[in-house]
């Protein structure tokens, strides 16, 4: 800690004390934050303003970072902060799979992590360590910041009885699960969140996911198809990180550095808790409304996790971190699944699986 | 923000200049935690020290919260952060049910919510603002700062096989299970981690819960029995606090409220991924050293259901506070239920559940 500056009370009349005991002052700091969502999302965008309001409060808002809009499209978000047009961006990795698919690891992987497991693997399995080894090589630091939980399995304008009902289909989705209906013949498509209603409506496509009840019925894609799939298999959890250009990161004093990790971890739980807590709500208008609810049916399920597992393996032989990545991961997840299944599931059968034997 | 103060560089020697702009720095604060665990756990006490050290890595050391030992029983914490004996507790509000049985709400509640429900009814549900209410009566602000996940449902020295094995059963647990227990016909004992182990080696105890697999394990209470049932019906979270005394909240510089509250948080987040990620080692290792892993029947799940929805109705009953409580904590949970059970549930079905249909 440096003690070589001091504080004086101008307010008070005090004379400057050279030598007087006291502690540092950083300087002020304002950051530009860069969102690849769109603000009338109260769970994603709703993150990231308690992050920068969080910076604010812990720091006397001597560290500001204000959302700085039109300054890297959606789904460059990461290249901004890279470049330094932005400081800070908030984002999701799943969106970047074009510079390296090791990046899927970080947001979501198809019958992957839980939104629990996926930060027991980040925060105390070394997972943090591989993402940032991947962010690294792109300029930036990564802090999770988010996360959506386990994803419904979008809004599709036909039924899905059988895998073969994926072939063809033009469907709106990120990350790895885009690779994965790729092997099942499906037609991804990466659209941002603003376009994807209209493109569902219209028939561009055929389908399209973004996350659950809350975000889909904002986004307004319950009036552009009516039935509604779960779960989202490619996406047990999404995290969401807030991407820092690892050269401002330096220069940031200890105390803003401990405020912006503190604030991000913060929103994590913040981001998951709102999530859980506006997705019910939502979930009873959209039926009321007319979204007809539908399972995948186990045969779809079941060829989507032998596609998933083809994919895994064919991008571990394509890029040298993604095998690193998953030669770490997977036994975690394994070792994860084995504990899950004993607790955590019968609890949850009891209180809201189909198995629940009683309600109170 | 009062921007009447300003900072100088003595070390540059720099003159000071009345009216320039800069930070008040808050005056260093020193305070004494009380815990309830013990520590040998680097869950709940691990999360005890990185609340801690996240608290002084905000405030660049000035703010300094360091755990006292012996300055409280295990369960008295929350009366000595009451009676200002320290500054701060962390506790399970578990303990407190002969004060208020609304206290469960706050810790866990039998077929209740899982670690992610209760967070969602604090942050976005009105369940902090309750939780506070309480608090505020025994003269301390709460701030959730760990949970455990759901638990197992302990260590027994005689299978389970119907409910009226629950019957004379001297079993230790905390919280509303131990009223449900004793409507099923149980002797619930409250015994402080340390004694846990021998009390059951002895057999002066039949069966013991703590919380799960890591924690138990370094109680030794896999040492005293073997049937190491599942799921913790009682508690599918346990939810951890740092009860502060109002009075040196009240005292706090805002920025430092804002630290304690941001480190709180971030524990929380923190301790639970870490009870994520040491279960699973943890139970392989219990496995493998000769524990039999047993689910409770269904009949026994649903005669504890049973139990609990007596139990309910009777304290709400009782105390104002838990009626209150209750009618707004149900219906929470009645709509997260509802939700939970599609995407979550049916994932955690493909992933960990029996239902799995595979695995990559």
């Amino acid at each position: 800690m440096d003690r070589r500056r001091f504080v004086m009370s101008a307010a008070l009349g005090a004379a400057a004390l050279p030598g007087a005991a006291g502690a540092q002052t950083p300087a002020e700091v304002q950051w530009r934050l860069a969102s690849s969502f769109p603000k009338s999302l109260a769970t994603l965008n709703g993150g990231v303003e308690y992050l920068c309001a969080r910076v604010a409060d812990l720091t006397d808002n001597r560290f500001q970072i204000r959302p700085a809009a039109d300054l890297a499209p959606p789904f460059a978000v990461l290249d901004a902060a890279q470049a330094g047009t932005v400081e800070i961006g908030v984002t999701s990795p799943s969106y970047y799979l074009g510079k390296d698919p090791a990046f899927g690891f970080a947001a979501a992987v198809p019958f992957g992590l839980t939104s629990r497991q996926q930060m027991a693997w980040l925060r105390h399995g070394g997972g943090l360590d591989l993402v940032n080894e991947l962010l690294k090589a792109h300029g930036c630091l990564g802090i999770p910041a988010g996360n959506t939980g386990a994803q419904m399995g979008g809004w599709h304008r036909k039924e899905i009885k059988t895998p073969d009902d994926f072939k063809g289909l033009k469907i709106r989705v990120a990350g790895l699960a885009g690779n994965v209906l790729a092997e099942m013949g499906s037609e991804p498509q990466q659209i941002a969140a603003a376009d994807i209603a209209a493109a569902l409506a219209k028939g561009t496509i055929g389908a399209a996911a973004w996350s659950g009840p809350y975000d889909d019925e904002k986004l307004g894609l319950s009036k552009a198809a009516k039935f509604y799939y779960y779960p989202g298999w490619w996406a047990g959890n999404e995290t969401l990180w807030a991407t820092v250009n690892l050269d401002k990161w330096r220069d940031l004093p200890a105390t803003y550095k401990a405020a912006l990790q503190a604030a991000c971890y913060d929103a994590c739980g913040w981001m998951q808790a709102r999530y859980d807590a506006e997705n019910p709500p939502a979930l009873k208008r959209l039926v009321t409304a007319g979204a007809q609810l539908r399972p995948f049916p186990p045969e779809v399920l079941q060829a989507a996790a032998r596609a998933s597992a083809t994919v895994m393996a064919d991008l571990a032989g394509k890029s040298p971190l993604f095998k690193k990545t998953l030669d770490s991961w997977k036994p975690f997840r394994d070792e994860e699944n084995a504990w899950f299944g004993h607790a955590e599931y019968r609890f949850a059968s009891a209180t809201y699986g189909q198995a629940g034997p009683a309600k109170q």
